[in-house]
């Protein structure tokens, strides 16, 4: 290599996840051939999101402030409280539906075997943020894999300690799907949950 | 979005080639998640490889020196230079190759269209590096595309004005495939400068 520099920067490029050794020298010769303005502003933007972004204390999601946007806003429905495992699920529901309450975010999903239990995903602020008598529905959506429903479980339990109404995502086929190419489990599950025509 | 920084994070990394994003939303997730340290290190790679990287002054590679180490190494054969588009060819042929001789990167390829001539290759300072008598081979390693080919032709005239022998590379089907997936043009020729087996 002609520069150690170059080198370093290659190298450390591939802390980002899916860049292996060939893209991360793509990354590393675009930027210095063409975009050295886009280069300094993401090293820039990657040094203060470091630095400075936190989790909220009421959701846990990711958040520059004490409290984030969505928990401070007063046009959010504070009855309707959503659990979902990561901020990208977060996004996900946020970007697709049009629910206007609030969020807790677990930062995770109960699996004992790598040492993730309920102290670790704040289940006890949970437990405090529902006795606080606000809530009055606990949407569950947690992803639909072995660990998800566990924690889905486990989470619709405390909402009942609560007498808060717990409710979970219904399983089905996909839209704009084909029937061919659904898995087992979900065409199973569908087939059994069928509902008369309207 | 639950922070504006992390909104301008995601936006920066689109500077990447290949992120869009999805890409970028989950990178961003990933280092604040998992590789803080790592995005610090990103981060101060990206600053001081943008600031401190130049061209050397002899081959025209990325360099933070005036002259980069394989220029001013003097265990590499001054007789051959070796001609290339792009740092990233030029990476290519070191790696791949037992090749000892010095290298000329020509930051691009002879486009009249796109205002790209012989200035902006550089052309005039190969001239003056073959009037210094040194070079006695002038590998021309550029691409094999159209413009690559033009370039080639060119360069390779200025090299006999220098009395320097011009060489390319060999054409002809790749080793390890398969004579099927051959693209057309490459199998014409290798069949057409067919040699006699020893």
């Amino acid at each position: 290599m002609s520069s150690p520099l170059l080198e370093q920067l290659i190298d450390a490029l591939r802390v980002l996840p899916g860049v292996g050794q060939k893209s991360a020298q793509r990354m590393a010769y675009h930027v210095l051939e063409r975009e050295r303005a886009g280069g300094q502003r993401l090293a820039d933007a990657l040094a203060v999101a470091v630095e400075k972004i936190g989790h909220c204390a009421r959701c846990r999601d990711f958040s520059e402030d004490e409290v984030c946007p969505t928990c401070a806003s007063a046009s959010r429905d504070v009855h309707q409280l959503c659990v979902v495992e990561t901020p990208a699920d977060r996004l996900a529901i946020e970007q697709a539906t049009g629910y206007r309450g609030l969020y807790y975010v677990l930062q995770g999903r109960l699996s004992p075997l790598d040492g993730i239990g309920p102290a670790e995903l704040g289940l006890d602020r949970l437990h405090a943020r529902l006795a606080e008598g606000e809530v009055s529905e606990l949407i569950v959506a947690t992803n639909p894999t072995v660990e998800g429903e566990a924690t889905a479980h486990y989470v619709g339990q405390i909402a009942r300690q609560h007498n808060v109404r717990p409710s979970r995502l219904t399983h089905g086929v996909p839209l704009g799907g084909e029937l061919e190419y659904v898995d087992r489990g979900t065409l199973s599950h569908a087939f059994g949950s069928r509902s008369e025509m309207p």
